[in-house]
């Protein structure tokens, strides 16, 4: 009984790499977690980032007690923009990674087939497969940061676009003299809704004097701005309305873009909760008021927010590790 | 002699439904057009449309000297929505279609197969098979008139969505204290770049009492004001880079929602061809000018209008008659 686990059976791991963490996730052929482990991602160098990453895989392993030779796939999430098929990160600004070989290496140290995806789209994997109880097949995952992107399920498969643009609606210009974005141009969404835009509009409300208790927060976060705004911050509760109608449009827009059945929130700001989601249906609401189209359109039970319990990252690598097994399976 | 057509070519229909016009189109097997009418559309009765509809298919196979028995497939673009498997007119409301079953009764009166599609999604099919000398799988048709709506084709085939709402933009909001749309909703695209709304902001200059030779034409017509916009009119000018503003940003969110690779615009306004195209083309170059993202992503020659020479709608709806031909062929 020295090894317990059956022969056949091959484990898999997901990896979601961000600029601070790398979070690892080990299970066995029936997608049952066995190990976690969540280190800071090294960022002293490109390389050092892999060996960090391979370092993270390694210990995974070793706290499991389970090797290499028994593990059937590896699937992996990276911000940025990914050659899915040679596992390549074409440009991950933090990470410092630019046309950088991940999966090679990955497979020149641990011989494992190792996938590579943007980390949107791996968590719009995860959601669609682990997060689903409706098995919805047409969904999308916003996915609310730093940045703003869409992870779009068509159909039951993950839609890219020929270039892997598809779903970039951070970028979608909603208000043409709103602020400048990081991409260069004004008023793109994420400008509006990001975790990055709600602490700015916090740090302008104290910075023009205004009444509000956001002040004692230093740094202030996105969390911040909703904890003050269910505390009765009523300049706090401005910002987080603001925020919802915007996303509320937006949220239209993606529907009436990829007649979705469904749209899963996730990422910082929408740890709120309901203090995050009820600003968006109320926009739906005040929608449905005046126009029949809203109301056929926009039932706000098709929004809701990821299972904060689970790393989706995560779990989506995992779903890309599985995809591959089940590829093989069927020949 | 008397029949030189060989036993084994089966003709081909195309119809395109319009609220003003019924417009047939008769191919050979190999396509190639051999006989087009268009008749007015008879809107005195939901079933005096169908009436008018079947008599134009008559009288283009009469002027043909063909048979009913000898037409493979009949296809058919209509407004609105439409139940594509059971050929029925779900809301028509310029034809007083509700509902109403449009492929049964024709294939009752013709015994051909006969298919059914909304008219935008039709003109995409025909400027993909028709009008695209690049032969690109993923392209967005978008169909400016009295509404604005785009056909989506990826991986080469048109994307309906769920429910076939996939690809209805005009109804994306895009300045929230915009005009009242049509749907109830405000500030939705086809308030600010649809013909009709060309038409309103040429009537509300001329009302302010601007400098403008907008007076002069009973009743103002889109292509009136692309016309005196050509012809110096600053008033009119302004209008049209307006709308040309619009439209760049909204072609740039269609390209982030869809990754596509062409961009193919159609409908009256279009026929107004550069003057029409530049001010699109303009904003997308003012863009450039501050962002490295919209120079990647937004090429002017992206961009085209559809073949003015042709009519999409008919054009289409052959393509969908001879999707089904070969769809058959290859059993």
């Amino acid at each position: 009984m020295a090894n317990q686990q059956p022969s056949s059976s091959q484990w898999l791991i997901g990896v979601d790499v961000g600029g601070t963490t790398v979070a690892t996730l080990l299970t066995d052929a029936q997608l049952r977690p066995v190990q976690t482990l969540v280190l800071a991602t090294d960022l002293s160098s490109p390389d050092a980032t892999l060996d960090g990453i391979a370092a993270a895989i390694q210990q995974t392993l070793d706290a499991a007690g389970v090797t290499a030779d028994d593990v059937g796939a590896i699937g992996m999430g990276v911000p940025g923009a990914v050659d899915v098929e040679h596992g390549i990160s074409r440009m991950a600004v933090n990470l410092h990674w630019y046309d950088y070989p991940v999966t090679p290496q990955l497979y020149a140290r641990f011989g494992v087939p190792t996938f590579l995806e943007n980390d949107v789209r791996v968590a719009t994997l995860g959601v669609h497969r682990f997060d689903n109880p409706d098995c919805k097949q047409n969904l999308v995952y916003v996915s609310i940061g730093t940045g703003v992107a869409a992870g779009v399920i068509l159909d039951g498969k993950l839609f890219r676009g020929r270039q892997g643009l598809a779903g970039e609606i951070g970028h979608w210009i909603v208000d043409p003299s709103g602020p400048t974005c990081n991409c260069g141009s004004r008023g793109c969404l994420e400008t509006l809704v990001s975790a990055t835009a709600v602490v700015r509009m916090g740090r302008e409300a104290v910075a023009a004097g205004k009444p509000t208790r956001l002040s004692a927060y230093t740094p202030l976060t996105a969390r911040d701005v909703y904890a003050a705004a269910a505390a009765g911050d009523e300049v706090a509760q401005v910002i987080v309305a603001q925020v919802g109608a915007e996303l509320g449009r937006a949220l239209r827009n993606v529907v009436l873009a990829y007649d979705s059945e469904a749209i899963v929130l996730g990422g910082g700001p929408t740890r709120a909760g309901t203090q995050f989601l009820q600003p968006i249906v109320t926009e739906w609401e005040r929608q449905h008021t005046t126009s029949a189209l809203a109301r056929a359109l926009l039932r706000p039970e098709m929004i809701r927010i990821a299972d904060p319990a689970r790393n989706m990252g995560a779990w989506g690598a995992l779903a890309l590790a599985a995809a591959h097994m089940e590829r093989q399976a069927h020949g």
